[in-house]
């Protein structure tokens, strides 16, 4: 089939290219000259046949957003847009509502597989109509990894941005309790090769993941991460994820306890810790570290 | 080789049973006569041809201190006691010295594998010093997985437990991640298939894992898991985790948050949501809510 | 000075009598005629002579809302809406914007008191530009406490929210402090009187404070709080104090945590632990509670 | 009455001057020469006439414990020993049975009021049998403070150290909660004048308390404590009240949060933060800070 996919940045680049090599056509789109095979989202429009399905794989937010405004404008009742970026769940009702009263479907889709996916294959996770999704599905299957599993058709709209949200705050929770086991290993004296420790928790063990074959890949490279700084950015999904479960009333203890640790991480100096010390120093007269 | 194996439950029966398949000679003694092969330690002993390896398999705390008791007076200098017990690591040191004052070596070992470990090959974390370790090689090579990993010589004696206790402590966070993502999808309307989004993370995600895997297995029994009430017990290694952290000043959030989570699982009612009830309505005249 | 004041319960009901007893002429709106001094907002609007003060005591979100958009219309340049009810800071921008557009001031006012206020005076916090908060003065001197603390004018529109919500989530925390404390002080057999511990931390201690008043008056009430259900409600500044920690990389850990035990202190069943209990069984073969 | 005084620090010199003030004699003994009444730990029991009060105001562990062993030899049956330094609840039980075995009583103390206590009087919280803590009755009604409250019989040995100790892990919770407060507070724009807002809570709030006194008194002397590090220390009682709570099964988020939030605030680059940045870049390709 033919695919317009506007993003050709590190993600939207290599599904392009894993695409094609499905044998499916993609011209894509990019405001980077180099990587596009076209040079305006109108060109995109025209040079596929109705109906179309459009994929973005742009930043969340404005550039989304704008985006979809240009393809509403563009597009033919029949065609079918999807929103492959890391976009808040919370946007996607109100785009396919956009495109709705034109008559253009929409799908949400949460893509995982970072720097491995082209080779691996994408794990994919879209909401919408099951007629939308329909026109998509040969992309999806030429995305996904080659076995049973990697693709879900998770529900209404939103659902695929939902589904890959809290599959990044499993993954924040999963990262922190293999950082805080690494921590504590280290800080003893007894275990006298940690990097050994991890390598052999890859057979055999109850935490054997993916993450911990990276973790040891990690540690092959750099025995005690001496070249790392403890700094940990965070790219919205986990902030999205407490946000979630606070309006759902669902208590996120050891999720949120890792998008904190992640904010604590980038501070030179705590200010709250500040304060404690300076409690400290008022009721006790315990001695503060000055500046 | 020959081994002595003290204690035939679920772990140490199907231990035996697969260190014979790989072509040793085990002699087991249980207080549970059916099981058993000789009716004493002492005849377990006496079975053995010195230098003798005995692992213990018996519950952590007083049951195995006794067993060591009656060890150290029973076996010979140039013996070797491996304690594959769910023992503290703290336990460990005591232990070695008790025996080291009569000649007979000591290894701590965390055997990991639950009721798969028969086929698939038990994951071993041993702590002691190397001479002691390799009499019970053979053994070690016998139980661990058959590819690269699975075992591992961590350090000194004690680092075996601590190792497999540190182990535990990330299963506890990794099962409390995968736990709140599925009550948080679970929670919302949009997402119509949870169950098969989960199935469908087992390729090309960040959190594919055995143990997601195995939530996989748990929901295609009860798709809501419906049968099951919200109470997890917890073994004690959760708990060593957490003071091992806190004698090393390490923070453990999300590990931390995991086994309290356990701990309120299994209230009938809160005791301290009691008070932030009856402050609620102490100052606000809030409502509360009557037994 | 004439105050019209939209919103008389349980809050607002107590706040009109405050500000009589100052002296002050107050005018009171409500949709329960019985307390309403007026019948109607425009009543309450062509009542009072201009410059014109309207204070609003009514639910946040559509009430506050709806109160706003009449007055808009109702209002006169020169004349001051105070929003003194639960609202969420990020609405203040909003309501200033469109009052502003009609030459009519905004002043928005967080209030902290509950029953105790009428008696004890209110504690107020206020944001919106001096001239504004200028002419509501009077009522703020009228409603605060005696002493020389009591009100703040915090900063801009939104701060006066903002520092009432902050107070909230600090209040989870110290309710939650407390809380802890009292279930590990009954959960030991050492201490046979913990309602006299807590009775002699009132005097000379780090933690003495009004809400160890209140809990000591609860105990005396109930010694072991039998009569009440581990049951906490949330009235929002709690969500929306984790929310504003997230958009700006605060960590929160401790009023989290104290929302957190709320939510799940409402779920008769914890379907996390369902999903920890299953998790545990499929590896451990651990024995799972059944329903 | 008469009362032998161990340890003259600054905890133990200013309940001297105290206990004095209210007319007692104190016979103080100090390894500091200067400021001791007598030489000896000898000199000071043959000064007192039997039967004799001890209190022990010396560093927890092996100077408490040394301490208790020479008095093990020179006290008589029927003399008293109080040991109201900061030990822990656990070691209690193992004192008072050494003392007993001599016909000695023994009565553990928590003491709090810091530097504040020689004017405004110390918090006690005692433990023991009745018999023993009426013969230090004199002395606690000398150092607890002027009111209603200040002093309390918690239970048996080892309750006085236990309420002291949940004391603290309250006091952490409390601070880590006006401390969170405080930088959300100083994080956003709106909020002018943060130090306004605290002075303003001191009346009239729910959490006024003298806490939030002290956190006033320190934003007076240095507004956005820019003069200070946020690094604090622990003195115990928060990882025994942790350690305490986790024996008991009960779950403190708020207390536990507020200990690791110190441990981190020690750390200069976070270890379990360098395993999460090593992650990231793994699987994402995310850029890492490097040393």
């Amino acid at each position: 089939m033919e695919l317009g996919l506007v993003g050709l940045g590190k993600m939207g680049g290599n599904m392009r290219e894993r695409i094609r090599r499905a044998g499916h056509t993609v011209v894509g789109f990019s405001h980077e000259a180099d990587a596009a095979d076209v040079h305006s989202l109108k060109d995109l429009v025209d040079t596929l046949a109705a109906p179309r399905v459009v994929w973005l794989m742009v930043p969340a937010g404005g550039a989304t957003q704008s985006t979809v405004d240009e393809l509403a404008e563009l597009l033919s009742p029949g065609d079918v847009v999807v929103d492959g970026g890391n976009s808040r769940w919370t946007d996607d009702a109100r785009h396919a509502e956009q495109l709705a009263a034109k008559g253009i479907g929409f799908v949400d889709c949460g893509v995982s597989g970072g720097v491995w996916g082209l080779e691996n294959g994408y794990a994919l996770m879209y909401g919408g109509d099951a007629e939308h999704v329909a026109k998509v599905q040969p992309v999806f299957d030429a995305l996904k990894p080659a076995g049973d599993f990697g693709a879900v058709h998770a529900g209404k709209v939103g659902a695929g941005h939902f589904a890959k949200m809290v599959h990044n705050g499993i993954e924040y929770a999963m990262m922190q309790a293999f950082a805080e086991g690494w921590e504590l290993l280290e800080a003893v004296d007894e275990v006298t090769d940690v990097r050994a420790v991890f390598r052999s928790w890859q057979e055999g063990t109850v935490i054997r993941s993916w993450l911990l074959d990276l973790a040891v890949r990690a540690l092959e490279e750099d025995e005690h991460l001496a070249q790392l700084k403890g700094y940990a950015a965070d790219s919205g999904e986990g902030r999205w994820t407490v946000e979630a479960a606070i309006d759902n009333a669902v208590p996120l203890p050891a999720i949120t306890a890792s998008l904190f640790a992640r904010f604590s991480s980038r501070q030179d100096d705590s200010p709250q810790m500040k304060m404690v010390a300076a409690l400290r120093n008022q009721f006790g007269g315990h001695a503060v570290e000055s500046k």
